[in-house]
Formats: structure tokens, sequence, C-alpha cells
């Protein structure tokens, strides 16, 4: 008898089959028990019904606990109500270990942190199973949408000296007797020397920062997918970034419309996500807060609470660009229309989800670089060989980086960003 | 006039374009001068001749340094002896950036140190962008082997407790309040408490050793790929492992001729990696080594001289199964048929490379893992949740390790790791 995978049952419709898996609940009443079972690849309910299924097998169920390890033999039947179209009835079951004591996640309300605390077995409920198959697809499909266009992967460091965007959120660690490393905060600066040699490149990799942010959008470790791009200015940038968001939402509601279900996304707004993602100065985006009452003082960066007002005017993602100089990293290019600004863009979801992406054009000139590193008192001999990227045939070039968990909150329509990485670290959480 | 990549250029013969990147070398003889050109999609000639191409151009080339970026308009000619097809025949040059000093990079010989101080520029080397070129080519193709069979990508966390194979190598992070973090040298564990949810899984990120090893097989920070797999026992990972090198090999040796022409790479001993590795127990290989007169003490793993050695009789990766128990890790599953070895699989590479993957099936029993926690002296606390796994509805289970860089160093004929990977870290390397 052929062994399956749950996935494949409604080929097998009318034929005996063995499947192998976890069993997440079952019903029984008498002579008839229905046990539901999963195996990573899907969800299928099995019936047992005395008489029909071997009578030592029907004995077993009773004592068996939830995520008890089972192979199952049955007859695969279509079953249009089921969510996946068939159901099995079971002929014989060997039970490969019955736990011994009580699951710990039950069907009752847990709190977060008893979940988070469990989350090696919180990974198999249905809600983190969809959560994360659309992680998967999420990756997939930006991975392929760099590597068609021909962009060249280069997997940044993540040991590195004292470079990042702000030394007071730097994890330190000892490095043999070098001294101390830093775990990269963004890989952009190393994606920068690449892009002079490969033309355009991507990485997508642990990034991590040091914060005592404790938000709904914080995580200390995230995954960021950079791409920088060499003769390519901040309008290109842009234009590239509403491509790569369209073509990832696309593939999101074309390949996990199951998944979303689950979740209870409404792909209405989804839908919505189009070319032609409005584009906002921000000293316009300072004014729009004024009127919505929502008051910004010019040269302060947006903070969430600004941002999920603002995005909740527009059904697309907003693109805000020309911050105020000091408000951004020292490596933007200065604005020649307005040098108290930058060439950068800040991409922010709707339905107030707010940044999932921040980019802009590079400083190419050495001397304007060198007066920025000075001015924000950067130690200047980690940035040497940044540097020299201005000295040796240095062109315009622009990049962008998008944070993978908040983008993946704001397509399932979660709340938290740590339900969107496999096992989130948080200030407070670094187990299991 | 359109902009187009040198890549693309044969697509445009006969006709006038722009080509936008850097000058890697000049020669010029008078009246003419032969510009090499690269912009990271490939490499081509520009010839200027006197007369043809504009005066003021012309008078430029003279000036022009190693590494200046320029835009050049010309027409593009066939020209069966260039390697791209094609070269361009110059009619305007605009200067970019022409740098002020020397490239420090020359067409003498360097040393390696001089080469990684300068890894930013080192990349924009023809034999650099082949080696990245062709990792970002085995990256696709592993990605694609395990997503085309539904496995489900799960990134693993790399700030994790004391977690790992051994603890005298690993890097410590302060973490918070909450004392000290340990980065990853295996996302494996985690891995395992995945596949029970999804059943077979697989990820693809940076690791950590904090090992003293200056060998040209050793980095401190190297990307591994893991997969584990459910209800999969030693012999079928095995089968899996080599269904995953052919496929590696023979996306390279059609996708990559090009790159591995650069690197001089003879591709015949990589066209004989077909199905059918040789599999080999440790016991037999201890006796092999002793007649090649490199004698093992039984119960010793082997070393990298052994591996050597022993890989250079065939002409196909071997597996060297069913170490003995204490050479190797805890989670490894006992022997049956020999307790005193456990179920598992190192994968050595041919003409010399030895270990590129280390695999086993996991030890399933709760009891028989809890001691082997204590007899190894590991912080039961940290395996709790480890632990859970065999609690509730263990199954047999496999999985494996695969190296990147080392595969990557082999499959290109390479000597040493460093260059198969961006930016290397060594004991004495965190720069640039």
């Amino acid at each position: 008898m052929e062994w399956v995978y749950i996935s494949d049952l409604h080929k097998y419709t009318g034929q005996k089959v063995e499947i192998r898996g976890w069993l997440y609940n079952i019903r029984s009443k008498g002579k008839i028990a229905f046990l539901q079972l999963r195996d990573g690849t899907g969800r299928v309910q099995g019936v047992a019904v005395k008489g029909e299924c071997n009578d030592d097998a029907f004995l077993k169920i009773d004592g068996l606990k939830m995520e008890a390890s089972i192979s199952v033999t049955g007859d695969v039947r279509k079953d249009s109500r089921a969510p996946s179209g068939v159901e099995l009835t079971i002929n014989d079951i060997t039970v490969i270990q019955n736990p011994e004591e009580d699951y710990p996640i039950s069907k009752k309300e847990h709190g977060i942190d008893f979940l988070l605390e469990h989350r090696h077995l919180w990974l198999r409920s249905s809600r983190t199973e969809a959560l994360l198959k659309i992680r998967n697809q999420a990756v997939i499909s930006l991975r392929n949408f760099f590597h068609e266009k021909g962009f060249i992967l280069i997997d940044t460091p993540i040991l590195t000296g004292s470079i990042g965007e702000s030394s007071s959120t730097l994890f330190s660690v000892k490095y043999f007797d070098m001294g101390n490393a830093y775990l990269a905060q963004t890989g952009q600066l190393y994606l920068e020397a690449a892009c002079m040699a490969f033309g355009r490149v991507f990485n997508l990799g642990p990034t991590f920062r040091a914060e005592k942010s404790k938000t709904r959008r914080h995580l200390t470790e995230f995954w960021m997918l950079e791409a920088e791009v060499s003769f390519l200015e901040n309008e290109g940038s842009m234009d590239l970034q509403e491509e790569m968001i369209c073509s990832l939402v696309d593939s999101i509601l074309s390949k996990n419309e199951a998944e979303l279900k689950v979740l209870g996304r409404n792909t209405g707004p989804l839908k919505k996500i189009t070319a032609g993602f409005p584009r906002i100065e921000y000293s316009e985006a300072v004014k729009m807060l004024d009127k919505l009452g929502k008051p910004v003082k010019w040269g302060n960066d947006l903070g969430g609470d600004e941002e999920t007002i603002l995005t909740e005017q527009f059904e697309k993602p907003i693109f805000v660009t020309n911050y105020p100089k000091h408000a951004k990293a020292f490596y933007m290019k200065e604005n020649p229309e307005n040098p108290e600004t930058v060439l950068c863009a800040d991409l922010l979801a709707p339905e107030g989800y707010g940044e999932i992406i921040g980019g802009s054009q590079r400083e190419d000139r050495y001397d304007e670089l060198i007066s920025r590193i000075r001015e924000e008192q950067l130690p200047e001999s980690a940035y040497r060989w940044y540097l020299d990227l201005r000295k040796f045939g240095s062109v315009p070039h622009s990049g962008f980086g998008l944070g993978l968990e908040r983008t993946i909150t704001w397509i399932t329509g979660n709340k938290h960003v740590r339900e969107a990485i496999p096992f989130p670290r948080t200030i407070s959480r670094l187990y299991p």
C-alpha cells in the first residue's frame, strides 16, 4: 500500500492508502470516531466505524491523546464539505507514540506568553502553519523577482566592525583577540561595494537591533531583503520597489488562498495593491498630519502613530520622500533642490501598518560623505573601505531594505510581527 | 539611444547603444585605444579609433585610470574572437568619475592578506565575479530543489540559548538583562521542532563557530543548508542528499559554463557526479585508511587529512556511515545493530575535498536522549523544549547540514573556502 501525503490524497479517491502524521483532535461517540489528522502538508478527517475498522485499532482510539503520532490506513472518499475535498475511512491504525502527558496547548485560550514559551509546539497550530507557509511563499516570490531580473545574491556578513545605522543599538560579540565584533543591522554598505562589481545585487538574511522597543513592530532579530543598484536614482528605485511589492502581493494572493482563509484575512484591500503608489514629499506629509490632528515638528522622523494615521488615508502603499537630512542616516544623498533634505523614500503599507521599506539614493561624492561621517561622529577608520567606493569609479546608486516580518504581518492582516517568524526574539524572549 | 547591459549587447549587433560601467583595463597605441569595460553583467572590449571617435573623448582616454566609471556610446559589432561575441566601436565617452589615485589592485601578484584587506574592491576581479556568480546559482539550485519537493523554509534563529554542538566554540552576546545569548552553530534542533509541524523543512542561513582553526576549510561565519524530514530514516536521508548534490552539480555545469572556464576548472570530474555514491561504514573506512598508511584509532573522528586520502580513492562523493557514538553529537540515534555506533553519515567530496555534509537519524526516544544530554553534561534546562518533541508525538526523523562554502570550493576546484563567500570572516579577519 502506498504511503501518501495528505496534500496528495485527492489523487487517490477510491483507493486504499497509508498516511503518517499527528492526531490534532478527536471526537468519539460510541460506534463512530472522528480523527483529525495532520502531516504538515495538509489536514484531513479520518472516520473510524466500529465493525469496519480493525477491532484492536478501534479499541485503541479512546486512549489516544492529542498529538499522538500515528500511521493510518484507509479508503479515500470524496467529500465536498471537507476543506481538503476528501475524507478517509479508517481500516487500521498503528500508534507510533501516544504521549503520556496531556498536550500543553489545548483548545482553550492561552496567553501570548504561554504560547511563545511553547513556540516549538505552537508551530503545529493551523494558524501558525498558515502564517509560516505564507512566509515561505513570500521568500520564494522575493528571491525569484530579483533572480529573474539578473540581480546577483550577495550574502553580506553578520559579524562586522562597528558599521551600522546607530551604534547605540548594536549587539556586541567578543571576537578572539581582535576586540569586539558587532551583529549587522544592515548589509547595505556591503551591498554598495558589491553593486560596483555586479551592477545589481540583493541579499535576504537576518539582521539585529539591540533596541529596547517593545512594540508590535519590533523584533531584536528579523529578516531583511535589501537591494542595491548601480546607475539608479531614487525615482527608479521607487519604481523597482513598487513592482516588487505588486509581484509579492500577487503571488501570495494566488498561491496562498487557503492560508489567507485560515487567517481570516479580508483579501479585498490586497487586491487593490496595483502599480501607481502615491509619492508624497515629507513636507507635504507633515502638512497632512497637521490637518489630521497629529502635528509633527518639521525635522523629526515620523513615528509609528503618525505612519498609522497617514496610511489610513490611502488604499495603496505610499512613498514618503525627501525627509529632513538630520532625521535620516549619514549615507543618504543630499537633495540638490533642497539641501536640508535627502533623496530618500520610506514605503508605508496601508490599513495603518506603516513602514515596511526604507530606501534612498546614496551619497556618491567622497567629500560630502566624509563630512557626514564626521558630523555624525562615526568611527572613520571602520568606514575606510566604504569611502574607497567613492574614490574608485563612484557612480550614482540607490537601494532599499524591506522588513520581511513587517511585510508578512501586513499581508496576512496580523497584529504583531512576532508571529511572522518561526522563533521570535524580543527584548524579553530568547527561548525556545 | 538605448542604455543596455553588456550581457544583452549581442541582441544589438549593428546598432548604436550606450553602456555604463567601469574601465578595468586600457591599452592605447597612438591612433587606436582598446578599452576593457565591465558592468557586472559582462565584459566587453571597446575600440576607439582617432577620427572615428569624438575628438574630445579620444583625447581624454590617455588620462583615464583603472576603475574609472564611464558611459560609452558606440556601435555593436559581431566579433567571434571575443568571449562576449561582440565588440563596441566607440563614438563617445562620458566620464562619470576618474579616480585621482591609482587603483590598489594592479595586474601584478598580490598576497592574500592584501587582497582580503581590499575585498570590497577585489570583488570586481573576474575570478571573484565568477566564484560569486556560481554561489548565486548554487543557492538558487538548492532552494529550488527543496521548494519543488514541497519542503517549507523555516528560518531558524541566530540568537539562541546555549544550544549547539560544542559549547567551547560558541560566540556569546550580552542579551539585555537576560544574561548571554549565543550565535547559532546550527538550526537543526529548531528544524526538528518544525518538521513535527510541517513534515519536511529546510533552512539556509549563516552559522557561527568560534573555532580557533586556521585551515583552508574553516570560516568563523559560514552559510549552511539544513534539511529535516519526519518519518525518514538514515538511508532515505542519504538518498535525498545524493539527489540534491547531483541536481546542484548539474545546474552549475549547465548554467555556469563561462564562470567555470574563467576559474580554469576541469569539469571532467564534475561530470562523473551521478547517482550511486558509495556508502562505506566507518569501521570499513578505518581499515582502508590503515592499508593506505594513515592509521586511525577506532573511536576517533576522521580529520581533514584522513578525509583527503579517503576521497582520493573515489571518483564520486562517498558517504561514511555509522561513526562511533562518542565521536559524534548527542542527538544522533543509536545504531540498533551496534550500540557503540550511531545512525549517521558524513558526505565527503571527491578530489581530496572531504566533508561537505554531516547528517544523521535523530534519537527519537525521550529516555535515551536525556541520558545522552546528561552524559555530555549539557545544560538540561536549555534543552527542555527539545525534549518536549520526544514527549508529544515523537516520530523517526533524519536530517543533514551542507556547508555552502565548502561545497562551492569543491565544485569550483578552488583551494580555500574564504573565496566562496563575499566577505570572509576568519579568526584574524573582521574587515572590511
